[in-house]
């Protein structure tokens, strides 16, 4: 590796041999060496303060010096590493914690399919078996809504540009408006049963709908209670399976376990994976109603759907879930992290600006194109690593860890509010306007 | 954990919680705890030989000291762990050797993809690829051939059983007849020809072929080197990309590091996973011919494609590969493990066996439905894992970790004889016929 | 053929030999054997007016004297009768007539396409060529759309019983809401175009829409002249080519000849048939904007493309639009059904009909399920031919041929009357709800 | 019309005002106005021998006189001409007839749906029932099929071209090799059980076969009895459903009513159009095994399901069929056409030609590109009709009206000589090579 003169390591090796595809290493070019908590180190040496959390897979924060310890003792020991769908000790120890820290307390009752281990695997797995049960094709999913990259999950994902890369049609869904799509006056729940009901709106009735409870990648949109509730009853009614994916959302990003809790729904198959792991290690769940679970073995399988270091991480991890203390600082950094976006958005009203989300998730979303990324790439230079979501890129996205301090939390929205001030400024006198006309 | 009378680990917290999805933990009815080399142990103190190496993921053996080493020290030093795509160190090392180990020798050049940590991740980024770079739509694949669960994946793959878990119908791809399909009079190659030529044939230009050099989970058939040049020569006279899923029979498990080294082919696009990590940790490659390396950024993408500790002993792993000795040490165990199949196949012609494979990817094709199963299940009862391949079960399949020693391996052939010898027994004296019949 | 003790013929035959697909035999329960302008006999001498035009097949009525001269002639003189799309007399006859008759007057400029003798391959040929020429694959249809049976046609096609008998599913398609679909307060054309804009709808770039003005099958929903304008507006902005299915609604059945005049618009192409051939023979046109017609030579064909008796036929139908008088009286007795049918609403208000259409393609809609299929038996038991439509049966239809007299309508009504005068009384007895429970 | 200074009519309207997907007035330039028999004469007074027949619609010839006379009566007394599928006596006349002269003494038992007036239209409603009765999706078609132009036809249509056209990926079929495809040695029928059967082979169970005995736009391709009665056991083995389509080749074309005749299978739906009306005027059937009758009514239908003068000529036409004595008679011209192109072939070596077909549906199929459509323009200035088949036009296609005299047959043989005779003069002094390059 080698350090330029401009202080930054060289991205040479990156650019020779990386496909094109990469993308982030574009937004953040350094070469990253060291990470702790919500703190990581390039290879200069310089820190940076973390608002993205790995995309919501490290909500424990980096190398969480608790689970990194079981970790180490389990490898160690020479614990069994890979097992494919064998028993294990570590998965047997994670079943039991999940099922007495997690599903128990909240009354909830699912069977527990490790699918492979991404998101887009339990995404997957979750189609299959709701087609399997219902014997019908038809899968509605949202406008904006994102639920990964491989064809069945695509089929769900409204990115034209992403689905536009699959290079074939994608069938058997249908996008139906999310809350809030088509201006306020109109219930899309309402909208969607009518499509239902009526025999002649030419969409059959769908094996489910699937559902994200804030779309993150979508641009931070926030689906209201009532519309949850509304959505689960719609199901129940018609016999439609509802599949929250709660990839992003879960464990623990709104501030409750499940995203959904707060709405008080019970959905029939739920989707795991990004933080389920605990320390950033690649695993998923699905979550299965257990009339529902009428797979037959091996009917969908995959090499790493035994990853035990993750799940000797991820029992580890759901200790933070023992009691309520976790959740209920969560809930205040959310309303930490909501006034100082607020007051952001008010300091500088020809931005425009509008913040959304709850919990740790939030972000402000600006009319004028470019402006998030401009943002984000000025925090960046200032050592703070956050990300744009929506499909226009036009919302600055704050996620960071669930474990970070308040100190921390209030350094990074100083940086944040800094970007602004001076992409305001840049704004206000023309400056980036002429920029961005170029 | 209970240890019941019978001396075995009680399954019990798998079977009231994990979904009726598992499947290998019925073959294998124990709990695994500590694994080394090719040894697994289970919570009752038992010894297992690993015949079935993780389906080709642990290549290097269990929890191989070279490599948990690295793994150790970095976990310690707080290596970064999960980093999406974003450069790090760990990435950039693995990046250098894979280039200086792997491709430059071989005078490969392929941009390198990280598509997500499994092998259906990398075979679904092929074919948006593909199609992408072509235009096209239709994709063929091969009689028996598996490449994945995803809907993408699933397309190609040629297990009626594991199509219909699709729930939907699966298109834009054509199953063609693998080498030996169709009698040995009949070259499909040729016939694939005819319907890519003749106008009237109903099957468009496709984009791509996909193809695996062995087809391990379809039973252990072998392409003839002839065949694959003959593929490859059919690909480049129509402008169809070539792409080899190299998950399970690449990094070494034929001897050479690319399984199709042997044919001197040079595919378009090769999918590797499984054993790339070097100690069972999930990672995958998507090689791509730098000239097709036309992705947009984000194009193709997903959470876990920076798993760091995998770059770490995937990195470390590589080193096997810096001199001959790994690889001739594998064919030479090849032969041994053929001489010795060979040799039960012909203490027991009444079984009806066929040896087939190459390399550590070998195994024993049996007429009677059943059979394999029944050997395998013999197997374990005397300390052995293997298991059995074809879409009827019909191979009892032997993939040792490569670095398995001779004594090892002759160990293991030895308890796979004696269970054939019992089984041969009992068939021939028709109890086992009689078993089989109720 | 046997005339029951019932006088009614008996349909022994039709039962015996025919499929069960037969359907329009079971309403009009006996055999019908000759007919003049707006009246059927059957084989029992029994006369029956015609509120229906074979589905708007017989916009000039039955065996129109005129028509039926110029067929007679043709016949005897042995002009060409088939021809597949080889150049007569007879056809050059109908082109140059309806270029000078229908086109030019109108300012409209299209080539013409004869699609095979059905309007389900007219529509086909329309979804082929938008594709061919957008190179896109999606085709917006509306919610009760109704364009035919064959796979492409039903892909557009709403009512789900038909969609279901495709016994596929239909795909590249996308179903929005009609004008009218989601309440009033909801502009479809806005929601429509979100969707287009949006990049995150899920829904690409349709390479068509494809529209009738008016919903015959679907129930007589009639788009207003501000939606379809907006519509048109839509596809300009967007390069969508906008289709208008005319099949049952040209020809003259709304009071233009091409039911989209009042709004004013031009279509990119226009699917007509059904009466375009004048005596109720099978024929089809395909109207294409020049600029479109990038048909390869015997891209689309059809053994009956050429059916000469219906180019004869049709071309002397066309006289009927020599000048304006036909389509003003079209317009008059239009008006003078909507008043009888708002009479009959007005006067059973218990009943909750709902008075729809325009022209002579006009009904009542009833919320009672089974009313409207109740009030056309009893029609046909006094005389009256007349059919529902709508997904549910729910709407009275009334589309009688265009030469019917105002005394031949007003004898209609008044049998239309009674019929619903009769069957209010039961229903408010009671007695027809009984029946129905039953 | 205007005749130019060539003597020719002028085809001016045409190229105006007619779509660019016009074919055959190109390779048959000129206007016709009158035909009888076999005989068609143009503007310019011009006669012309058909030996194309409406692609199989006229085998009883041009304005047949004793069909013309009943087609005459029945307009002339006002008999009911269009019905949708309401019972009308001239249908049940048709179905009795039909009953009593084919079906019956056949021994075969079908009941009849009218499935609207194209062949196009029976292949998809075959498709749609097969697929309703057996729950199933796929359908197998064979490489070179011609099944119509409709989506679902087009999907188990062989011809490349003609399937692009469809402008979507078409699904749900695929396409196996026909008798002969795959070298005399292979049995495509083993070929396809074997797909069939193997758990592995990627295709599944098919819903039903559909098959053409002889492929006629497909190049005379041949199915022989062997085969045919293969593929009907295969079928009942496996509970496939198997679909013979005798659009083409009903009717008479191969000597028997029924092209399945000679083979003694009984095939579960059959698909008859083109000759059925006996006039030339579209009509079409679907002729299905009672059992598999499960239609709901309504569940396909169509607005010209009710030809009525097609169902008077068509009953007309099945005197025909009373007696052996036209079947024989064909069986006779057909060895006589045989023996005619045997010697043009024997006469011309290095033309290559090799004939092809039986009955009155035969060819001469060239190696040399170009060869048949040279053939065939020259014996059109000869005032010869006939056409290319196959998707190359490679074949020289011969198949005049059934009805056609010995002299007229030799007259037709001696013109098609004499235009081979000087094309191979060409060919050989090398002048037609020369152009052909150019």
């Amino acid at each position: 590796m080698k350090i330029l003169d401009t202080g930054k390591p060289s991205l040479h090796v990156f650019e020779m041999l990386e496909s094109e595809v990469r993308s982030y290493c574009r937004s953040f070019p350094t070469i990253f060496t060291r990470a702790k908590g919500c703190t990581l180190w390039d290879a200069a040496g310089e820190a940076y303060l973390d608002f993205f959390a790995g995309a919501g897979a490290l909500n424990y924060g980096h190398n969480n010096d608790d689970i990194k310890k079981k970790l180490i003792e389990y490898i160690q020991q020479d614990g069994v590493t890979h097992s494919l769908d064998m028993a294990t000790a570590a998965k047997e120890s994670f079943l039991e914690q999940f099922q007495r820290i997690i599903l128990q307390p909240r009354g909830l009752s699912y069977k527990i399919q490790f699918p492979g281990p991404t998101g887009a695997n339990s995404v997957e797995s979750a189609l299959k078996l709701a087609r399997k049960v219902t014997g019908r094709s038809t899968i509605i999913g949202f406008t904006n809504a994102f639920h990964g990259m491989t064809l069945g999950a695509l089929s769900v994902t409204g990115n034209k540009f992403k689905r536009k890369g699959a290079g074939v049609p994608l069938h058997h869904t249908v996008s139906m408006p999310y809350d809030g799509y088509m201006s306020d006056q109109v219930n899309t729940i309402e909208y969607m049963r009518n499509y239902i009901d009526d025999s002649g709106s030419g969409v059959s009735l769908p094996a489910a709908i699937i559902v994200e409870t804030i779309q993150g990648e979508g641009g931070i949109n926030v689906a209201s209670i009532e519309w949850l509730r509304s959505l689960e009853m719609l199901c129940k009614e018609k016999g439609i399976l509802l599949i929250v994916d709660d990839v992003q959302m879960g464990c623990g990003r709104t501030g409750t376990f499940f995203s959904f809790e707060a709405a008080g729904i019970k959905p029939d198959i739920v989707c795991l994976s990004k933080s389920i792991g605990g320390y950033g290690l690649p695993m998923a769940l699905t979550l299965i109603a257990p009339e529902l679970d009428i797979w037959e073995p091996g009917e969908h399988n995959g090499t790493f759907r035994g990853n035990n270091l993750a799940f000797v991480t991820a029992a580890e991890a759901l200790k933070y879930w023992k009691t309520n203390q976790f959740s209920d600082e969560i809930f205040a950094k959310g309303e930490l992290l909501k006034s100082g976006l607020q007051d952001m958005v008010a300091s500088y009203p020809h931005l425009k600006g509008q913040v959304r989300g709850r919990g740790l998730m939030q972000g402000i979303a600006f009319e004028t194109q470019g402006l998030a990324e401009k943002i984000c790439e000025r925090a960046f230079s200032k050592g703070l690593i956050m990300e744009t979501s929506g499909t226009d890129s036009e919302v600055a996205k704050i996620m960071p860890p669930l474990i970070i301090t308040e100190s921390e939390l209030k350094n990074g929205l100083e940086l944040l509010y800094t970007s602004i001030k001076e992409i305001a400024a840049e704004s206000y006198s023309g400056e980036w306007r002429r920029n961005n006309d170029r």
